[in-house]
């Protein structure tokens, strides 16, 4: 699992308005017992099984405040770990690593938590064909983040953004006039790179979508049955999104249904941070 | 409760990066389905309980991208709210009310999703004179956002930040000799309007740190009998925080021992999304 | 045709950033002879035949000076202007005027400049269904403004940037082992929200690709007879875009074959600028 | 031809603003097909006659991607390169190539297109003594990239901006009552490092700029046998510069007047991008 | 005395990054006394003799926090003014005032302190013909305001920076191989809107750069006597700026030499801050 | 003297900024000269006796512009230097050093003047007790640089904005009903990392600010008499900062009065500039 050099640039603003949010005018505790030049080693744990995610996040940060500080991984993102197992080493100046040592964990910690409850989801829909797609539902800022830490996981991404998806909800049916007509105008104007996507809350809905020639039908807060109803409908002619309540308890029978794609919001508006320590070693 | 006028500079910047985020290159939907010059009403309505914050970030995401848009709430920050409630109304051009959707429910959410755990260790606590305090584990770039939904679900605010406040651990304490000289070093360097702070595992520490003169100790991570114990050995000569572990199941126990505050890392980063939903009305 | 309102926040930082490098430390002459109190009228007027774009970024751009500017505008932008038309009205402070004025008609005779050109080859191509889309040629920084030109002009948009759309060229599908590899590994990884575009130089790629499932085949560099072949092999199974060396004398006969769009990468990179002049009038 | 050290900051920033742009979140496709690991080696061709310009904004926007990019060129900026001749060599991981490679021909097309088109003027005026010069009709937030391709042309740079030069037209000579008023007022206030430039559309206005002590005077869209009877006029009391409607055609005519300089937009406002491929060799 | 309203975006990010110095996470004080809502009135008295400079930057600054703000200025930039006078009303939230006050009274205690010393300089002078000029040993980040603070004092501007004025100094002379030949490389380089000064220690030097054809000689450190021979020796041919050591006790004897220019790094680099208090009003 | 690693990302924003306004466009006559080829060394020397501060910015700031320069350092921060002492040497590229040389001599003087003067106060109060503080009276966008200097000095400092200290004053007395009143209010509202500073203007207040439960109070503008009663009145119960009108005649008989703190806006506001030059040496 790989961050992706390309986000390096994006990632270090991010870090930067970090650091500078938690480091500001200084560390005014550290800085009056540390002189800057005595050095030191620490290591961070996971205090409960999580999946990794974001280990890179984790190094640039501190390397953003000291770029003398050395960081050795000892497992990957996308890993599963047990309590108390190291997931990375941390040696350098004792004055940076603290400064650096609560933005760093408020990164990982919060990936982690996102690819571990994602890990969980995908474990509970293995061997159905459904995949398990994240939503826009991320923290303001963290976007790419987020949704890295749910490729970790095992998931997979929604679009990104306003501009990389066209999606089709009850406003634009009711401004273009039904849902032929915002099909039609849709591929009219985007880009041809775009698929189109409809979102329907029935069964006549998406039965409109598929004869509007959509790409693809969002079944939103649909019952089991009218889902797997709706797999039969579309016979393969459109590819299936359900969303809406996608608890872990009920997600398996929601991909049984056969539906493509299962999105759920809470992989990134609720996941808890994962328990993570790190600690000086003498 | 107000989110004070003298955070928005800070809040638009905030607003900014989060819109460029979503809308980037455009709404390839609503673009082609909009011109622009419609108008109409939207309503933001709990979906769940939930203890209202982020209103005035609410407005102001709407009105970085259209300040034409006009927004009226109908609860206040700080405020309980039942399901079913609608929290504010949003009128203006549409194409502008659906760019910006998500990005002002994503804020809201959270933020409310914050002020609403917060109140539940609050309530867990009523009566027994022990204030519920956050801590840095806040989502990197929102932590001023993170704290102030804090203080709307009652809680009150630890330092925001390594500069505004001494926190004395284990590494300092190593380094400086043992925790007298540590406090020495401090009272000698930080700013004269800090007060000194010092962690301590156990009562032996609690007891240096009072003839070191510290102003405030934090029990780290103690059973409950020992923070008892620790309230009747301090007598009152410094503030006592008790840290670590704090579910609600557990928090009332720890503020019955008399300590003066109860420091939870999950108010902000672990609390779920507040479930609010955003319609456009015929 | 609209700029949109969404796109304001992006354009105030391009016009921010050029009016910074244009007056910069100040207006030397202009500063010395007018106070700052004068006012008057300043008209813009095409001395060409042109199509217009960009009056909004032009306003702006006054605007972003001082706000005490008014701009009237006399046509709309995608309408096409004679010789001697006014295009807009500037009244306010003459010193703000003079400042702006050269920054806004960079902006204005560029936009116009593409916009024009974009109609030259749209209305070559008149009456045979292929669409004239633009490219990823465009200057840097200025990419949303290049394309909302284009679409001035008539033409239409190919993907705005990398992460909008999938272009499966030569090196990827080396890396992947050939067309069929590397289609069914972007089905699989990227977001369900986008189609699969790959670029082919002959008839045998076309074929291939089809049958790996694309959604889209751009036919690059190749002759009008074998893009009409490929028209008729497709049957319109894919959509096909026709890239490469599109003079204005060559367009028709490429449309004519009945390929889809026709890419053309001269109308944002070699585009002339739009003769245009701002005058004081007495 | 040196684009000099101390620009490097100012091209970072519009270097990450052009990335920011073209890969935002990411590019899809090379991203699903390369792990980041794998690396090889790619040319940029002349695929017509140019003069390059720009070399290092190429470089630079490849290592500001990925500093473990190497670039080797094979030519220097200023020079003339023949169709098919290679310009530099690229090697690192492919996915970086990819990800940079329309930003950096971007910049690379436009600057020698611009060098090509000065380099053309510079000829036709050579053996005359005239220089040619540029104007401030550049793209907006490119305008010391512009005028640096000017300069690998053999063209020389008028003024930056309005800061670092005195330019006294119409407007100002109107309020100030007169040549002689405005040119009096400027010497007075204008940090006394700037010569006082002023424009005038006949020989009347000349001779008030002569006698009024203007250093230099802009001869407006002035007829060829005008311009000739002003270098006789002039003495050599001023210097004289040319502006208006320069083509290629008349611009030897012009030079042969005996003016010091030829002002051209059209170097900076309407150069067509020079043809260059990328391609990675096996 | 105007600012100039083309200095407003310069002059808002400068605010912006003073109030997020000072402000920050907060005004941890009166946000805990104030609600934001009271509102009342304040007075800026001077609290000795001044000069006043930076009334609008003053008022910008409370305005960038609350546009609620209104200001009244009750004398001009460049007045001189008595202690005890009132130089601005300020009203609206107290909050906010409160919040915004020191850093208002920053900008304007120093740019105040800049115009006060500058007038010194300048009536030391009165009435020999020689201007007060300033240098580009101004703080940080704050040229524009500095250099505008001298203008209100009666001093005029030397070059803003390295970019709008020539100044060939010792290693530029020893570089190019002399003055004369260092002369020649600029004529023939830099654009033609900016005059040749040369830097020269004795008369020797004068003679050489007068030959070279410099339009301005800096006489830099000087004897009196040396420099009234200069003055003689130019008859006019060139400016004259006299620098190093200018105490406001020597200042008039330079001028009496005759020389045009004097210019004093002490008006910007160590003028004291103007003494001025913000009072509120019950 | 350290300026400490954390400072990097902060203190190379305010270098960017500094240098971006004196070298923008570029060094016109350095450029014009100089190939960037050429090398050299050059030495910054004290011309008047001064304590050393800003090195470490010195050095950034040529680093900013050119990394391949290297700076050697002769003396620390904090050191007392004499008239003609080498303080720096700097080697590398003669275009790149004389570029940056006026904004590295800015930083370095204004530094080393407020390091200098703060010193002359430290020393005037030695063997007092007393220690010298700072204000927030600093130059707006300096002040971490600023408060740096001050510890140079061998002074101490106060808050560093409005976030890291409570100091009521009178509006927030007079809001909140009395002393009394504010301090509780704000005892239950700031973190309890905050220590309550009350500022009063005589015995009275003192009186009422120990009764309130102050942790500091500051004596504003009060006579020496009236400053030693209260240190008998405080009996240690209080810190006492001593402010207003501390000249260097006076500060040593505040100093003895027994005061905890004298706090000197002059460090800051007033300093001038210490006397440093940049040679190249042969």
């Amino acid at each position: 699992m790989e961050l992706g050099l390309i986000h390096l640039p994006y990632l270090r603003g991010i870090i930067a308005a970090a650091l500078e949010e938690d480091v500001g005018s200084g560390d005014v505790t550290s800085e009056g017992i540390f002189t800057g030049k005595e050095t030191g080693k620490a290591v961070a744990t996971a205090k409960a099984e999580l999946v990794c995610a974001g280990l890179e996040v984790f190094r640039e940060t501190f390397r953003a405040l000291d770029d003398g500080i050395a960081i050795t991984t000892l497992v990957g993102d996308g890993q599963e770990v047990g309590r108390g197992n190291v997931l990375a080493e941390v040696e350098g100046r004792i004055l940076s690593i603290l400064a650096a040592e609560r933005t760093a964990l408020n990164f990982l910690q919060r990936l982690c938590g996102i690819a571990t409850l994602t890990r969980r989801y995908v474990k509970a829909v293995e061997g159905t064909g459904a995949r398990i797609i994240d939503t826009r539902k991320t923290v303001p800022g963290l976007r790419l983040l987020d949704k890295y830490a749910v490729r970790c996981g095992g998931g997979y991404n929604h679009r990104f953004a306003l501009y990389d998806g066209v999606l089709i909800k009850d406003n634009h049916i009711a401004a273009a006039g039904g849902i032929a007509a915002a099909v039609a105008l849709l591929k009219g104007r985007v880009p041809h790179t775009l698929k189109i996507e409809v979102e329907v809350g029935d069964l006549g809905g998406l039965e409109e979508a598929i004869r509007a020639g959509a790409d693809v039908v969002m079944l939103d807060n649909m019952e089991i049955e009218a889902m797997a109803e709706a797999v039969r409908m579309a016979k393969g002619r459109v590819l299936l999104e359900a969303s809406g309540n996608m608890t872990l308890e009920r997600v398996r029978a929601v991909a049984e249904t056969g539906v493509d794609f299962i999105s759920v919001g809470a992989l990134t508006h609720s996941a808890a941070a994962a328990d993570i320590s790190l600690t000086i070693v003498p």
